[in-house]
């Protein structure tokens, strides 16, 4: 069915095929034999090659010295593979170094599990590897190990991805909830709900006016200059599955604080608005994969947006909101309309599969 | 269809059913709001509990010194999810704490990134991640950060998982196959081929006289013990995927060396003699899952073997043959009726899914 092809492009680079094996994936890609061996040696190993990467060991023997490290795992689902704005790699690369960035830690080191369903297409394999290697050279990390299997046609779904990363602390600051005080600020570094409503037009073909492109990308590189900076970040998450509201809301919980945030100071592009209005979902609730929330000393707020807003004049950082004491473990959102709403965690589904 | 259950039972324990959700996983547990937090604080949490879990932030934060890390990744999808001698829990932690003792280091840290087919019953989840915890206590590490998806029914197969892991290097060998010498001999923990028969027997339901259980275990503590001891060790390989042929021809790969190994000294059990005869299976190409090769300075072999014997008086260790430097990068085989017979690589798939 598939014609043999010997060019394949990827981000308007077009490349001879790298590997000459049949044009869609076997089960014995899978199988730890010679068909294993080539797709480690024309797929991944051209792709992710640094001095680390240990293609003939069981593992990667890192030679550098930590004194406090980070360690993150996320697994990759997105339906579609591919999609405005980015593809399940670049995904993949992003949201586990987001979660290190997160951690306060410099990202380093990443793992790749790629679980493959029988019969992909060897391109959309190819893409999905560059597209891994382009984010790991944006975020200054490195795909160390690996790991391939090869499930059977109908047990999985294109390609899973697991990523695991490790990062290294060079600082003092204990980054975490229980760190929040009272009078505290709450930045939000852009706007949101591109990543949810992107890959929702995608799954169900809708054509919005303008596309609407993913916010995926790296916030590593951001927070590093944060840091660098000495901001007192107490808390940072990314908000991923369930959007702004579950991370604040996942944020009051584990602090016991009360996040009180204005409705004015969250910016929604308006086709994204638009889209949200037509698919009946609330651009609180949607997922992004390249924004965050930080809570940082109240005195310290304004040089913590001037940097994010250096870092980028298109992602509209804000400071949107502080802390409180009481009441206890809630998210208040003043609305536009002057009202308060507290803020409650998704009890169902929104959107199925979006990372 | 599910009956409500209010007992659950693994491994000989019977326990309340610590989860009153519904009784099987719906695609609302992997969206990241309150199904998921549910399934975290009842499964999750209780099963995994340690100081340095850490289900409230994006990753594990390590305050631990680290001068040399080894790094590792794997994913599960082995079929079916139970089998005689474990399940895809032990197996995934297993195989990862196997991986860092093959680098030589001391397994710390895991990750578990779980994607789970919606409508496995609760249950099923329940035993793979007791089975988890388990097999963590035995190896002596913490599962410190995780990551749970679901996928559509028909677009995933009971359960994924992949874990990573990070370990301590706490000597000054180079473990890697380039570091094997003429001379050396090479070692084999155990009798081979049990997981691959298990596994193939539990899934075509075939009933052999004796049930034969996969070897699934850890062999990090024996690694440990071998180092301690100060043994030469050159290089090790678990025998997964592909079993001792494929371990042994990727380490001549790597090394340049030629291994030569007799047949008389690598033991295979009647019963799965047998069962090899009937499923026509090479046991020198079937799946272990806890037995390994190490390849040691020659002066050090008779040491490491009786150190392999004392750990466990059942495995049945052997010094199975030796490195040479020619023909390079070839494995031959000394056969019991006198003959040699140069491995080779097998080019397609034996047996898919095992691991």
């Amino acid at each position: 069915m598939n014609k043999a092809k010997d060019k394949i492009s990827f981000d308007g680079m077009i490349c001879p095929l790298p590997i000459n094996l049949s044009s869609v994936i076997s089960m014995a890609h899978g199988g730890g034999g010679r068909m294993t061996q080539q797709l480690i040696e024309k797929i991944f190993k051209p792709a992710f090659d640094n001095a680390d990467l240990e293609t003939q060991h069981d593992g990667a023997v890192l030679d550098v010295p930590f004194d406090k490290l980070a360690f993150t795992t996320d697994s990759y689902i997105v339906n579609p593979l591919i999609f405005p704005g980015g593809n399940i790699g670049s995904l993949a690369v992003n949201g586990t170094v987001n979660d290190l960035a997160m951690c306060g830690a410099r990202p380093l080191y990443l793992s790749a599990g790629i679980i493959i369903e029988e019969g992909l297409p060897m391109e959309t394999l190819w893409a999905v590897v560059q597209a891994m290697k382009q984010s790991a050279d944006i975020a200054g990390v490195n795909i160390v190990t690996g790991d391939t299997k090869v499930v059977d046609k109908g047990k999985g779904d294109g390609i899973f991805i697991n990523t695991s990363g490790v990062g290294k602390i060079e600082h003092d600051l204990t980054i975490h909830p229980k760190q929040i005080q009272p009078g505290d600020a709450i930045l939000l570094s852009g706007d949101i709900g591109r990543h949810g409503i992107a890959i929702m037009a995608a799954r169900e073909g809708l054509g919005f006016e303008s596309q609407i492109k993913s916010d995926c990308a790296e916030v590593s590189n951001l927070v590093q200059k944060m840091i660098s900076a000495n901001i007192k970040i107490h808390c940072m998450r990314d908000l991923t599955r369930g959007g702004l509201a579950t991370a604040l809301i996942e944020i009051a919980q584990a602090s016991g604080m009360s996040l009180n945030i204005n409705e004015n100071e969250i910016v929604v592009r308006e086709d994204v608005k638009g889209a949200c209005e037509i698919l009946g979902l609330d651009p609180m609730y949607v997922a992004n994969e390249g924004r965050f929330v930080t809570i940082v000393k109240a005195d310290h707020a304004k040089k913590a947006l001037k940097i994010m807003e250096d870092d980028s004049s298109e992602s509209q950082a804000k400071i949107i909101g502080g802390a409180q004491e009481a009441p206890k473990e809630k998210v208040i959102l003043s609305t536009r309309l002057g009202t308060t709403r507290i803020l409650d965690m998704l009890s169902g589904d929104q959107l199925p599969r979006i990372c």
